[in-house]
């Protein structure tokens, strides 16, 4: 408490020890620790390339970072609560490493570019783990989708049965949403590749610094090309966790249909023990927790997206405190979204799908009435009276407790005279499927087509 | 990872590590661990006086509890982290520390109960602390307010000056928020006053336990009265939650205010060193960092009701591990809620009001243009007409760089010959805060009784 | 646009079009336009009453605003989209019908205090209705559990079947829901019974109005004590959408098991007809879209609540023009939430439970392993030990494709000789279901007891 | 409501009023009717080119649908409530324009896919409006800044008076955020360029349809890959409305500050009339209306992200009647997005800045103490220790009320003996904008070198 701040200078009182404690950003900052490190590296060996400082205050700072990073590593940095930040701790420990030079540090430089670096280095670390995380988990999508062509199920509208499909159609599906995100997460990263450092408290430095140089440093193909906006910029914080909340429903849609089918009424699936807990007072209970957690946690992602775009908004220019808020939802935001991929991706393989399930219930719930319908309509009628045609078909059949392919040729044509005897043939869902054969549709050769595909955009994806 | 599960009797294979990592609560649960015992406490002592459990196991329950309650509040419990969570943390230590009647605490009690009241006693004290915050808080806000009766400024719409009131008229409507903040707490603490223990994984117990015993243990009112609405209700905490954004958006205005009145352009209060901070480049600046990132901290807080509510979204009756993400945001929302309240109770006191650039603001500006309006009303002029005669009088006095009071007799009269000599004192802000006498209105009388009231108010609220 | 504005007087250039349509709060007003009608008569009267206008004033603005009141219940009022808002429509419409009297509205009033009063009238009425159609909810809900006292089926956990219940039971935990939704509109009701009228634009008036007089003529209890709050305040606003999210996030629950129940999988209820929907395509599809959109709009009122919150984050005191975005949401939020409410009591008859369905769903599942520990515990063992016994026979049995119910008594022994022939009992769904005899509990006298009770609340809150 | 349903073959009991009433997306839906025809016609089209209805079919309903353009651009078009939506009421009209031939339309089509090539052709329209306003509103921007590279104002940070900058730099900080939003905006404009067209309900269709004809027919670049996901695809619209919360955000920033510099406590600019409305009450008010509603809209686009991303979790596969709640969102998030935009490039010129308030307050507030903090370093000080002489100087002026600048090279060097007489050029903010001169920095020739930039962006842009 009685630590001397680094802007103490025309303070008179001391900082109330409540306040330190409120405004202190410690515990979060340890997720940027190294990152830190990473910056000051780079900002260091730019100033005594730019001699801006003496080749051995640049070797101090050089020896000191590594010790420091290797502390931070190992767990033995010495954190000290009253030190505000991060960067007060670093600066602090590499003064009693290294001397004087550790003053050096700060030429040229102000907290609100260090941090604006720091967090861009973390949120790129961050996106490219997610980035794979995401690759991961396609990749075992599409395992189990090519070993799931000629598994059909009943493909739902409503949660009710709809029409059939093959349930490698089924799981290409969930491929597309979190290829969509793993484009999202590479145009976000685009979009960041900057390096602010440089940009000052606002307005850049009087120093002869070399802006490229550090960008280069810290594999930044650019610097920003305004201060002023640079470190109050905290766009591609909000797109990351906008890019987070869109993944997570996705999710939360996969992991709704495994908390259903992996029930007793639908037995679609089974996790594996390895994927499942039990309860501590039912003995007989096999729980979908993982897939539960994770669909649950699509909340605090979307909370975390909108903390940080309640913060951010009608803030003036340019950096104002309440822009520290920023960190908590970030780092919560992003490590929630990559655990949920990860862990999801370890969980896909571990569902086993059960074909006769899905079979028989593709045997009721009239999943082929709509090919009657387009029966007829091969047949001349038009659409809308082959559809009540069939649905008055429907209704008898339900009050009389049969199922379509139970009608035999005279009833069905009884019905109605245009249904023939080559009718039979569409209420068949393996026909049924392959009828369906148009680019993204289920029957077999497109479904082998966009598995291609799909594994096609994953390999170049990953390359 | 070899620890055997509370549930594992019918599991072949052990959990994945990764799913204990992603399902385990232990780093949050560290709050609830006192309430844990606690809850334990009284759901052992019920079992003993209801002759489940005998004398002696009673006896070493309470024993080994009162043990591991001292462990936790000097930090000496063994946390183990692939114990999944903090109740197999306490049920886990207290067999080493009493043998084997540890087993019999889980009799007549499922973690779904368990939970639901370890995090009711953490809700209750949480918002009792809160409801002390606010009403230290409103006792800041209105001891300034009483040493401001005196003190005139403008009132603001769109921050533009409007009308002369009193400082403390303005204070008082901050005193009048929190109020309404705290009538809030004190319903949901209402609410919240029933035992759930007793309700069982969802269905209750076959055991004949006394539920009215263990809640008045407890300090609860009453029980709840439907086992399956009890081990699934989160309602407390969202209304918890959401009293809690509306309170940070009430603290968020005040700050946004104390931030503009702290600025060199408005220089309407002075903020003590001890509530400020400065730059670690610009050795000139005392920022106002309490008040900004106490009114950032309204994203997180929003962001956590957020979360809550989309996380329960559409879960089927009755517990779904979803709601273990409850948690995070009842925890973050409500400790960063009390948190703030506290940081701003103790800064209220800290800020020094400046009555005479208050002063100087109120000869600038015409904020008694509507009081010249009123006073062609009481001339029998339709407010309508009165509002555009003036209207014209301030557009050319801000042509001719001029204020309303320097306007003399002849020139007022001249513009409108409804306006006689009478009127000048009407342009006086002081008559003009006095003219306004009408309950909740800033006259001198009015501000007294107001705060006489809001004073009484106080004392009872912490009867 | 060639239009007079009522503030013009100062202003030289004309309002750009494009302002005005985008300022402009027609489409929205037209919710509160009654309200605010009924808003100025009692002004206007108390006006009268205390002599600040002539009684012959009185009466042409009572006549008048009466016929405003008729025009816009027929739909004949003439809305005129280049006036501003509907306060300006009313006045400008009761010039027309009753000549200059009408500029005397005006008299002692700002619209920032009659737009606060007719916002605060219009949640009264539609909180009122809301109550209302809670109320309706709950009486459907508690008729049809009072029809299902004898129909048991499996609680579910997990989605997993648990535990055996009433049906009776299960719906009353949706009555409890609703009966603390009801609880929290009348205390919004209680918070929001203050007129604000008379505080002016934030400053109250220096003419002699009579504050109580307008509120009690509003049916108001009593008048705001501060006038720069009341011309600020939105806490009520905010608070009904909190009640509200929280009521459609109880609303998406019962909505998501009534879209589980009736899907061929469950088979536990059938939605009438007229409650559901075909497919334009699928002939056979019978879809429970009512139950789909009341769960789809949870969000759409949450949507709501966080426009409310973010737009009033950090206003200075005291009315800024953004508040003005506090209508949309308010009213979009709480019409959603008011209908919401009434289709689901309307359609909660029109679900028709398949008793026969749940009781097959009973017979598997091991939804009785729970009572056979805990028989073991009647036995002498420790909870944890009999939940491991129990465990490893589910497991058998499932390897085995058996039932609990279906081993011998000599199976039973032969697993555990603890377990006698007494322990067969325990394995019967209605009688495990009646030795969960406890308050809140699921057996028939405490269910028929909740019922009661449940009634007798109903006529108490209807009363 | 008599009104027979396209599905109603297998429904016996009609659909109840009160239920028709709620899921009518009437209101909502007449956002894309036009769209919803573009759509007819391009499938038409394809229909008849592939044989599956004949030329005059064909030819029939090019002229159907026409007429139907035509009567809805024009408000003729007979919308009928009862036909809960848009593509009923286009159809049935089509059936009274052209009689039988209006039943094939629905051949080869199901209303899923339907309603997903509405909708991205409804957002693809919005989109390119919504960057065409980004460019306006930058493109005024720019101007401004291009006539205010030599106007100097105080930069903040803390809302304190931080450092001198040209208002040119400050203005183009808003310029890359709004840069920045128009590449999103190309973006999801890249990732929605696919054609649902064809998917069918889910499945596809039997019929030999060419989806490539009718995408090219559309405008779009490709046919979508995968019938599930397409018909239940949201993505684009969650990113629009991602876009627009975060771009709401930029504009509530940058309106903050025109209410700040309106205010008569900063004076830095006037709004034109035009864009500023008065009080009906006090005849002096000049209100930035204008900047507060955009300000406030923030609100409502972000709570309508949240709607959406709430609708959307965890519904499973594949299309449920809750993405009904979908448009309205949407269309209230563009809306609003796109007329704030609109609004704001009409505004952004009738800003008038005040450069000599700007310059007066550039001499108040020590805004050079780091320049000569920084004058230290080059004397060799460590910039730690340069900071806290400075510090206490400013601290001694505070104290004694004087400007950095009025002190005597005496006093400086009486202070610290290092600070020389060529001190005193560092405390000029002239030179000291100057001296920062780096990339991104707001030297004259580094301002000079990012308008020409940022105007050749925008002009590529717009390309």
């Amino acid at each position: 408490m009685a630590e001397r701040k680094p802007w103490g200078g025309r303070f008179e009182a001391a900082t109330d020890a409540r306040v330190e404690a409120f405004t202190s950003s410690i515990d979060d900052d340890r997720h940027i620790a190294l990152d830190d490190v990473t910056g000051s590296r780079a900002h260091a060996r730019m100033l005594q390339e730019t001699g801006l400082i003496s080749a051995a205050e640049g070797a101090d700072l050089e020896r000191g970072l590594t010790q420091v990073e290797q502390e931070l590593q190992d767990g033995s940095f010495p954190w000290r609560a009253e030190l505000e930040d991060v960067h007060m701790n670093v600066e602090r420990r590499l003064g009693e490493l290294i001397g004087p030079a550790a003053g050096k540090l700060h030429t040229a430089r102000s907290r609100n570019d260090q941090v604006a670096t720091d967090a861009r280095l973390y949120a790129r670390r961050m996106l490219t783990r997610i980035g794979d995380a995401l690759g991961a988990l396609q990749a075992a999508l599409l395992e189990q989708a090519e070993a799931h062509v000629d598994t059909l199920l009943p493909g739902y509208t409503h949660l009710q049965r709809a029409q059939p499909v093959r349930l490698a159609h089924h799981l290409l599906a969930y491929f597309e949403m979190f290829d969509r995100d793993r484009e999202r997460v590479g145009q976000i990263l685009g979009r960041l590749d900057r390096s602010p450092l440089g940009s000052g408290a606002l307005a850049g430095t009087p120093h002869p610094i070399d802006r490229a140089r550090s960008a280069s440093l810290l594999g930044f193909s650019e610097s920003t090309t305004n201060s002023m906006d640079a470190v109050s910029d905290r766009d591609y914080m909000v797109e990351a966790l906008a890019a987070a909340s869109l993944s997570m429903v996705h999710l939360s849609r996969w992991c709704e249909e495994l908390v259903l089918w992996s029930s007793s009424e639908f037995g679609f699936c089974i996790i594996d023990d390895a994927f499942t807990t039990g309860s501590s007072m039912m003995p007989q209970k096999k729980n979908p927790d993982v897939a539960e957690l994770v669909r649950g946690k699509v909340g605090r992602v979307i909370g975390a997206q909108v903390s940080l775009l309640v913060t951010l908004k009608a803030l003036p220019m340019t950096y104002n405190r309440d822009m520290q808020e920023d960190k908590p939802p970030l780092y919560d935001g992003l490590e929630t979204w990559a655990r949920s991929l990860e862990v999801s991706a370890a969980m896909a393989p571990a569902v086993r799908y059960r074909p006769e399930a899905m079979r028989a219930a593709l045997s009721e719930g009239f999943v082929t009435a709509t090919e009657l319908a387009d029966y007829l309509v091969t047949k001349g009628v038009a659409f809308r009276e082959a559809h009540e045609i069939v649905g008055r078909l429907v209704a008898r059949c339900v009050a009389d407790g049969r199922r379509l392919d139970e009608l035999s040729a005279e009833e069905l044509a009884g019905h109605d005279p245009r249904i023939d005897a080559d009718a039979s043939s569409w209420l068949d869902p393996e026909q049924a499927v392959e009828r369906r054969d148009l680019p993204g549709g289920p029957a077999r050769d497109r479904v082998l087509t966009a598995l291609a595909e799909a594994r096609a955009r994953l390999i170049r994806g990953q390359a």
